[in-house]
């Protein structure tokens, strides 16, 4: 069967004041998994799920883990010989940084602009993807549909492989759509032939118990915020962004010339990058080298270092302790483990004091773009949009997708709703209407598509 | 007149329960003069002062500066021919950093051991003077006594010598008697030859508008975090202390061999000193070069670093801004002045985007160890405490005694009553019944000893 065009634009239209109702009740939870006073947030955000998704006419359900759950939701039609399962993720980032113009889980509904964490990463475009599936399934696509929405995305999917593993049967699926993924723009969609993989970690250095009076013990005392600073120094080049650690680029596969050639011909655009982030300035100016430096290269980035004292002017203590929260992000082939371990050596070497606790490890992903599954996702978002994607990379990292590919055994693709001035981990985040009804029919289209493939 | 030894004895016992009552009364005030929140707390404290002073049978008044203002109480004597004044300031240290055991603004009188924010730092012996300098008053010593309190010592007296300057007749002075220094230990009195000085400062960049998030902006974006980073470890060898900034020592005076030598012979212990400031390590372990360090030599330390993400775990954002607060703490002859411009010039050479804000500029000071008012602060501390001081230095900062011996054009002596368990600008801040009594016998018996000095 085809869904008629009409028939869809007028659903998405009558679905508007639900979407936006629903989108509004789960912003307003805030489920960050990175707090642990969050946890019964999770809870209220994953009980939701389960009904809304009901009401929407799947069989759902909280399967646990470890840590948050996940919850799946399907559609089951009779003549159904795939399934199709839409992954995405209901936890979000904190909101505590400053620049928010409203208030971060309040959600703001500004004309079609939806103001709040979460609504673009990942609450509005998996909404979108419900709306349009229940749409799919009701128009009789047959196919088995399935929603997997994860609660630990943001702290880096600690406990997904896992489960996938353990309920490998019931999860089994042909082919995984994940929408979590950043356009060039909104005249250029794109998606992602890679994602870049991530090791997050604290550096710990106590060198006292408690602050002490610079005058009294400044110069004797040992400094833990300055050694912290030597030690970060040493890993790190600033001004280009290369690292220093010894063999950290050794299995970093390389560009194919093709590759970094599709990079420019993308419509990426420095200043408009620049513009839209809010930048100063760019560490390199030239197109190949900004797309590869953020899709394709390593980093190392500092987050935060926390010690001593952080109130109005200076108080002179010396403080007892230091903490730097770093991250890397990894490209293929680099593994999290080998890299982790070079690190750790490094830092040990420099300053044996100085402990290093992993937070999370995801792996580099490298996908295609051949196939049935990627002409069906052309074809999806070309109806959704106007305009076929670009296949880029995607400098950002999505732990679960490693791990479907991995426990699944089946393509991953990629349709992402969000585009850079959404605000993904940044202060007045949004998201919009017009991405989600576009987004709407680019998922229906999409599991029409699906449909009609061999078995 | 000489005070008879069994009055003061019984005037001190008598004198414990109003002093304990007047010590928690100003402790809970939180006259914390670097937050501007705090400014009616300041108000508070300096309508309180005068009213003690005036309950303690002293003329006082407030004196406005273009800051916190000045409290000043006198008791004068018909036949007095010379005129003391005793420094002490009223303001406090913020108290918000981590291991304080108790509220760091309600008083706790632990059977004679005070704890909260000042009590040792330096309203404690603020209050012993006054006790003391009223039962000298009463008995008769023929001299003028001024009590003078500032509310600004602990951002670095910024209008204290204007202030002197403008009221330098109403303030004129024969000397000077501080009481804001530090003992080698409960046993080892101590009085310094000098004083460190200082300046504080406070590095500040800005790369960026918002925090942007790591996967889509790292490895283009710059880090302001880790290019704070690259600064500081130029400025400074954190293992070892050494400043590298061009020229930073030229004009350190050379340490005679005989100074030296009362360093290491005035009882000092590297390993105590390390076990009550709660130090897991020193950067050095010999006695020589440790006091050299702490008394004797220039400093550079990182107080905190602020920008990024400061919460439970890691969040992998690039923030856009990064601060570093830093302090140097000078000896003689380094001037203030001399000194940030070389770390101005070395911090624009290093990162031409990093401004540098000053905040405050103390000089450093050298006093003397010979002349009458060493001999009656000897005699004075013996009498009070059973031994004679130490004559060393002071590795914390007092700018209010530059500017007193420049404007008043007296000596200044010290009478400290702190001791390093005290816990200067730290947590659980503490003073103690024994201190407060032998300083109020000390403080008698150095009115004395002034006020039988030729005029």
């Amino acid at each position: 069967m085809t869904v008629a065009i009409h028939d869809l634009d007028a659903y998405i239209e009558a679905s508007r004041p639900g979407f936006e109702a629903d989108l509004r009740t789960i912003v307003e939870i805030p489920t960050i998994s990175m707090d642990p006073a969050r946890q019964p947030d999770i809870r209220l955000g994953a009980d939701w799920a389960v009904a809304f998704l009901q009401r929407m006419g799947a069989e759902a359900r909280i399967i646990e883990t470890a840590g948050h759950p996940l919850v799946v939701g399907i559609w089951r039609h009779p003549d159904a010989k795939r399934t199709l399962t839409v992954y995405n993720h209901m936890d979000v980032q904190p909101a505590s940084e400053p620049g928010w113009t409203t208030e971060p889980f309040a959600f703001i509904n500004d004309n079609g602009t939806y103001r709040g964490r979460g609504t673009t990463d990942d609450k509005g475009p998996a909404l979108t993807a419900v709306y349009a599936l229940r749409y799919a399934h009701e128009q009789g696509v047959p196919l088995t549909l399935r929603i997997l929405w994860e609660f630990e995305e943001e702290i880096g999917s600690p406990n997904f492989a896992e489960a996938l593993a353990t309920h490998r049967d019931a999860l089994a699926t042909d082919s995984v759509l994940v929408s979590d993924t950043i356009w060039i723009n909104r005249q250029k969609p794109a998606a992602p032939l890679g994602l870049r993989g991530m090791v997050t970690f604290r550096l710990l250095l106590e060198t006292g118990t408690k602050d002490v009076h610079s005058g009294l013990v400044g110069g004797a005392a040992r400094n833990p915020l300055a050694e912290m600073a030597e030690v970060i120094a040493a890993m790190l080049d600033a001004r280009t962004g290369d690292i220093r650690i010894p063999g950290i680029y050794d299995e970093v596969a390389p560009l194919s010339a093709e590759e970094q050639a599709g990079f420019v011909a993308a419509g990426f655009d420095p200043a408009e990058f620049q513009r839209v982030y809010g930048l100063k300035g760019l560490r390199h100016q030239d197109v190949a080298e900004v797309t590869r430096r953020i899709w394709a290269w390593p980093t190392l980035e500092v987050h935060g270092i926390v010690g001593g004292y952080s109130g109005p002017g200076v108080k002179s203590v010396v403080p007892p302790t230091a903490e730097a929260k770093l991250s890397m992000r990894l490209v293929p082939d680099q593994q999290p483990d080998v890299i982790i371990e070079r690190v750790r050596a490094f830092v040990a070497h420099l300053n044996p004091d100085i402990r290093l606790e992993v937070g999370g490890k995801l792996e580099p992903y490298k996908g295609s773009a051949t196939g049935p599954y990627a002409t069906a996702l052309r074809q999806a978002i070309a109806f959704g949009f106007g305009s076929e994607p670009a296949f880029v990379r995607e400098g950002g990292s999505i732990g679960a997708v490693v791990s479907m590919q991995r426990y699944l055994g089946c393509p991953v693709m990629f349709l992402g709703l969000s585009l850079p001035e959404h605000g993904y981990h940044a202060p007045n985040e949004n998201f919009d209407w017009g991405m989600a009804s576009g987004g709407m029919k680019a998922f229906v289209r999409y599991c029409e598509a699906v449909s009609t493939l061999e078995a």
